[in-house]
């Protein structure tokens, strides 16, 4: 048999829909799934709250799904799982600290009794039909994170899961480098390898920079209360606060839902350690002087409903924002949060507060040269750029081939490519469902294209509605037109225009009387050309305009 | 007379709400006003087009106001005065390209012939009633921008405008340090500096540094078409990108409206220097090979309707992208755009194009020590931080008081403040309007906030409309209730739904009957009411309820 076997792999998402992380690793009969996150609505889907994967494809595969297994404990890798066993009854596996966030999520939704569930150790390794999956450590912005050795009849592929490379980890091991090394020895089919960074040079600094900065933060503001901004999935970030704290003999107070879930869950697990005596209730906080607290909280990404931003709006109702606070964005903006993160700012300095940015952060991500080691290391014989934006995967193209794959060996895909790979070839062979499903409130799915865009268009200019009811005998006007506009102008300067719109209807329906038109979508689409027509020329505005004729 | 002279200084608008710079000087029954910026509307604005300063004050003493003096020809400086002029008949005074690019906007606004306008060359001053004006040269983003020495009763203030120090311009001359020198020698009162980069260490290169990087990035891409990106005011960028392509043997293409309306605007005044035989038209592009062609674009910032972004999107009438091009983006986005221009570089990378961002833009703004700078040779008794937003004004506070300014007197002033300025004291003795009003097609300020809150509330769950004719004798249903909805589920997915609601409604008009409610707004709140909540138990979602009653 000359032909190489050849497995597939199916990104369902994650690539244009940022965030949506899930990938298809299929064999014949078998079917592994590699994460499960949801996407955060763009600013044009309105009144959407999250983005789920479309999983249509893995719907038709059920019986041949052996597993899920997910690489670490962010929203972008497990936020959609609870979505995914409604639909799919498949194992999950992860390690410990990532379980246990999955479990959060499972008991949210009445899915822990029903959801098998294995924790999985770096280093260990799990069957799955075909397949062999090796879990290797890796460092990132959240603790227990993995990167894949997927063991298929075609050959290794390594999946980086999300990465960076810290010499000095403030929990637990650096990444696993020899174990990648080793694969690379035994020979690598494909590096499906992190790109967030990729465009950066150099290498990303240890989380224990932060530590050290922000302990000189701590000490040149002993007099005065500090509040720490941060993910509330970075633990050992929060683990460095807290070391601060207990260092400059403060006490700790958690502030936040998705922070005090996982600071919880994580000091259940061991991956963070208080001090006695320094976490105190929230409510404890005024039994001592302001200099002696620090307050950890959410909010750092300007999210308005967030502890922090309602701190700064002087809506929280525990923590009002004092003139000699010093407040410490520990993170960076996510693209997009810019304009809401330096609202926040300029409202805490509004009141007087002292807010400090600089050099408190450090990325999760893996930059050029942490990316070319892991490249060196497993020497693949394809390169397919994962986790990113498609100029990030564009990027990281050119750093592979700079590296040594050949130019046709380095795949970027589209979500819902299926790739076809062998030793001897890669190849697009099919295409599958794969766009972001919206939910909104309980619904999900129920939300397409035309509901936004009639939000969008109502957000815009908003709406007239015109009400006429009609005799169902000779087709007179009984009632109305009644005109009722919201979104639009504010009523009471509107009552002359008003009046000037009612006019325009009128016409419009002497005008169908006069020449006979009795077809309700005929007369209603007169109503809205006259009408649209007249506040276009008036007010150079387009508002929907929604007919509504009723009978009698 | 013990007591000094004071002068009162009233910013009406550009510091909570960025852009819309405006302030007026007043002294006894003399007005001048600085600047008349526009804004662009932030994210929950939703429909705004542009929102400008709001200018009662000047209104209510119009027969004072003696005139209005420009710093430079950026939006969020001449922006609103088309709208200024309309309520107030004032001369304005300006240098050559900044007239040159308001006469534009008068031309546009019908108002070229009744304006009073005189150009003013830097070292030239002007006066206006009480005030003596000196325009001194300085350096930014643009050409011909201008700092101010007011010469008042109380003393001289100095207002930088937007500038940085540029000892290597593109075209004319560097800052004239020695005019700011010879001011603080005689003594100034008070400096007004720009603060926008006061959080950025060290000095912001020249603009030629741009040009360097442009020119081995041409070099470097003889072989293909080059498509540059960059605001269309940014006179010195455009004539660079133009001398880069000469050297290299490309012909120009111009394309975007307020690209080509300013580069002509400035070619015609001399501002710009275009060599021969450079520039072609974009429909005589086909006659020349993609190599020889520079096309230089609006659209850096990702806006959807400018050029580049039509291209992006395909939608371009004369311009498609090919997988050779190569486009520069010459800017760096504005907090805000960010995900709007990776959006646009994205849609251009998936083409196959090859997207340059990075060192391809210099700022406009001076950081720190530029800042420094302008204190040390000013010395002034006051320092009054403008151009940026609150947090950066508060930065410019301490690096004013590290000049030696005693706390006391650096002043942070909120838009509407009326500072009441003399050599003893600074005072802020009075608040007049300053909020922005929004314009909204022709309608200026007619969209307040409940219009907005109605948009919001709109764009994030539609809208339910409930229509029943009610005999108007005794309150009988004759027709309806009929449900109409938009923005909320797609249509023929609800019918089901739709059907339920109806329900509801009947029920709760039988609930009204029954109980002899005939007031149509008890009616009307009831029905409100009752089908918010049920759509909130099946959907968790609110959309605007619209009970319309007819009477026959």
């Amino acid at each position: 048999m000359s032909e190489k076997e050849a497995v597939k792999i199916i990104p369902l998402g994650g690539l244009e829909q940022i965030g949506m992380n899930i990938t298809a690793f299929e064999y014949k009969d078998n079917i592994v799934v590699v994460d499960c996150g949801l996407a955060f609505p763009d600013e044009e889907m309105l009144g959407i709250d999250l983005v789920i994967p479309d999983i249509t494809y893995l719907k038709e595969n059920a019986d041949k799904v052996k597993g899920l297994v997910i690489t670490h404990g962010h929203e972008d890798h497990i936020g959609a799982i609870p979505y995914a066993l409604k639909e799919i009854n498949m194992p999950v596996y992860a390690t410990k600290l990532t379980m246990g966030l999955i479990e959060n999520k499972l008991r949210e939704h009445n899915l822990l009794r029903t959801t098998r569930r294995k924790v999985v150790k770096h280093g260990q390794s799990i069957n799955l039909g075909c397949f062999r999956i090796e879990f290797i450590k890796t460092n990132h912005s959240i603790s227990d994170a993995a990167a894949l050795a997927i063991y298929t009849p075609a050959g290794v592929i390594v999946h980086t899961g999300d990465f960076k490379i810290d010499y000095t980890p403030v929990f637990g091991d650096a990444i696993d480098l020899g174990r990648f090394a080793e694969l690379g020895k035994k020979g690598v089919l494909a590096l499906m390898c992190d790109s967030t960074n990729v465009e950066r040079e150099g290498y990303t600094p240890s989380e224990r920079t932060v530590g050290r900065t922000l302990q000189h933060l701590f000490e040149e503001n002993m007099d005065h209360r500090i509040i720490v901004a941060t993910f509330a999935s970075n633990v050992d970030r929060v683990q460095q606060i807290i070391n601060c704290a207990h260092r400059t003999g403060k006490k700790v107070v958690i502030e936040g839902r998705s922070m005090v879930t996982t600071i919880t869950t994580a000091a259940e697990l061991g991956y963070i350690k208080i001090p006695n005596d320094t976490l105190i209730e929230i409510e404890k906080m005024r039994n001592y002087p302001d200099e002696q607290i620090v307050l950890i909280t959410t909010g750092s990404q300007g999210e308005t409903m967030a502890a922090l931003s309602r701190m700064a709006a002087s809506t929280h109702r525990k923590v009002s924002i004092k003139p000699d606070d010093v407040i410490i964005f520990s993170s960076h903006p996510i693209p997009g949060n810019e304009k809401a993160v330096t609202k926040v700012m300029n409202e805490l300095a509004k009141q007087g507060a002292t807010v400090i940015y600089q050099d408190t952060h450090v990325s999760g991500h893996a930059c050029q040269e942490e990316i070319k080691l892991i490249y060196t290391l497993t020497k693949p014989q394809y390169a397919i750029p994962v986790h990113g934006e498609y100029h990030h995967l564009k990027k990281h193209r050119d750093l592979a081939i700079e590296m040594g794959i050949p130019k046709e060996r380095v795949i970027i895909l589209q979500s819902g490519n299926v790739l076809t790979l062998s030793e001897d070839e890669a190849k697009i062979t099919d295409q599958v469902p794969a766009q972001g499903i919206m939910v909104d409130g309980l619904g999900v799915g129920d939300v397409g294209n035309i509901v936004i865009r009639d939000r969008q268009h109502l957000s815009q200019n908003g709406l007239f509605i015109v009400v006429v009811t009609l005799d169902q005998y000779n087709g007179m006007v009984l009632a109305g037109p009644d005109i009722v506009s919201r979104g639009f102008v504010y009523v009471r300067e509107s009552e002359a225009l008003l009046e000037e719109a009612r006019n325009v209807v009128l016409d419009t329906l002497d005008n169908c009387t006069n020449n006979g038109v009795k077809d309700w979508n005929k007369i209603k689409s007169m109503i809205k050309e006259d009408l649209g027509g007249f506040i276009w020329r008036k007010m150079k505005r387009s508002p929907m305009i929604l007919p509504i004729i009723m009978e009698v």
